[in-house]
């Protein structure tokens, strides 16, 4: 048997992720819950197409692994964390509508709205929104009260319009009114960094500790956040459909404003350095047992697909 | 002075809408909450033609009378009113979509995607029902945190697959593979009943009133769900389009199967009758006190637009 310590970053992380999928595949199985009176067969399905698509979990990852570093409850945690992932799968349903970004495929297959229609894309990702304060609520998650609220909360004001959706808002906007390189940075902020932040975040908050462990975890979720949409720009101009599972090259194509587009790869690869440097000093007074968050944002910034 | 007991019911609902309407113009202002980056103002705007739009707040104002049987804190309901208020203004903003009822008017005036554009309605919408969450879960609402975890999960449970949204799901079939009687039941008791249901047991739920109270508020909510449902169907009969403020006729147009078209005016009056007296034997227990609540399940029945 190998050493769970011996293995790459990757297989780690592989591993969290049949953690979290096999909790989200029991949650969005038939069974209704107390207060719910059917499950539709059609939007069960639409939800499970939008979730259960071998995607990377980064984002739960991310919540158990802070968990896990003040030794949250591990149950409350993988919880949290498939809460999360229904809320990142939401955005991605409907930001791959036609009219948001108009996307035929996600992850190499067709998006839900392709492969179902439209009207099952919105409830479908309005039902997996609900859902998330759900599972957070539910006293199947072990957790004292208020911190379950204070999770519900960080949730929704990540997810709502001082965060993601607003983020999604500003980058349409975009198209027609190219932002400066502040606007950049505070649309990217909110589409991408709110959730991240906020996953990072989370662990420390599911074990109670203390407000500035807190604060150093959220900061660390911010930094990878960058350097996951440095990474992300950077892709997009060098990668090809086949790699990425979705279609690339659409930022050149939209004229969408980026870092990367206004001050060009060589400056975003510095960047990222910098952030990853940023992010493991971060976590330096947690010493090894932060070894796999500090991976993690290695991984963030030099991830290929 | 008018004295409030000597006013029509009408008048009192309007009183009750005036102090949700207020509160909401308040959340959705301009003004950032802790943990938010910016309000972008499109999305801002959406929100508020979505919400601002004179509504009667039935829901909201079924919260408020419910709290005040079992004197809840005042503020504290008015907040979970309008919570509530914004789940069904998102539903509506969805619904109103073109890939859904595809509605170009509501209330008289535009819809969210005509006043604006498709994906602005999506975002909006999708904003408004995770800022819910929010409104419940904040500080500012005061009441023990077990009390408002279970607002939030009564919540989700009210509006998601199992309900409002599985019961819009289920809509949408509906027009493809005709219901039967059961099957319309269940479609309207997720879709329009979930969330008038909720509306009068969070009432309770907020006062921390006992379980039988609880229960009991919630068959009354049922009660005038269905009725609400059963008047709506009629009103789509017998109603025109400048009455209503949106287009109606749409049922039988798309042949559609509700309780009125299998069963015919003269059954779903009776129905209507035996509701509302149902719903007053239901708070018969409560007396004088209830009286509003009771004029709510008569005013529902009747109403005219």
């Amino acid at each position: 048997m190998i050493e769970e310590e011996t293995l790459p970053f990757e297989a780690h992380l592989e591993l969290r992720a049949q953690s979290v999928e096999a909790l989200l595949r029991r949650l969005l199985d038939e069974r209704i819950l107390p207060g719910e009176i059917v499950r539709p067969g059609t939007l069960l399905a639409a939800m499970r197409h939008g979730v259960l698509n071998g995607g990377k979990r980064l984002r739960p990852f991310l919540v158990l692994e802070s968990a896990a570093l003040f030794d949250a409850d591990g149950e409350a945690a993988l919880r949290v964390a498939a809460a999360l992932e229904c809320v990142h799968c939401y955005s991605l349903i409907h930001d791959d509508l036609p009219a948001m970004d108009d996307d035929d495929l996600r992850r190499g297959q067709p998006t839900v709205h392709r492969a179902f229609d439209e009207a099952s894309a919105i409830l479908a990702g309005d039902s997996l929104l609900t859902y998330a304060f759900d599972i957070i609520a539910d006293e199947a998650t072990e957790l004292p009260a208020q911190r379950k609220l204070d999770l519900v909360l960080g949730l929704s004001r990540a997810a709502g319009i001082g965060g993601m959706a607003g983020g999604q808002a500003l980058d349409l906007e975009a198209e027609r009114k190219r932002p400066d390189e502040t606007g950049i940075i505070t649309l990217q902020a909110m589409k991408t960094g709110a959730l991240i932040r906020y996953g990072c975040e989370a662990g420390a908050v599911l074990a109670g500790a203390a407000p500035a462990d807190r604060e150093r975890l959220a900061e660390f979720g911010s930094a990878i956040g960058l350097a996951f949409q440095l990474a992300d720009d950077l892709l997009d101009l060098t990668s090809n459909a086949e790699t990425m599972g979705k279609a690339t090259g659409k930022d050149a194509a939209a004229g969408k404003a980026t870092l990367v587009g206004l001050h060009g790869a060589n400056w975003a690869q510095d960047q990222l350095h910098g952030l990853v440097e940023q992010a493991h000093l971060l976590l330096e007074p947690y010493g090894e047992r932060a070894a796999l968050l500090k991976d993690a944002a290695s991984f963030v910034a030099n991830r290929r697909n």
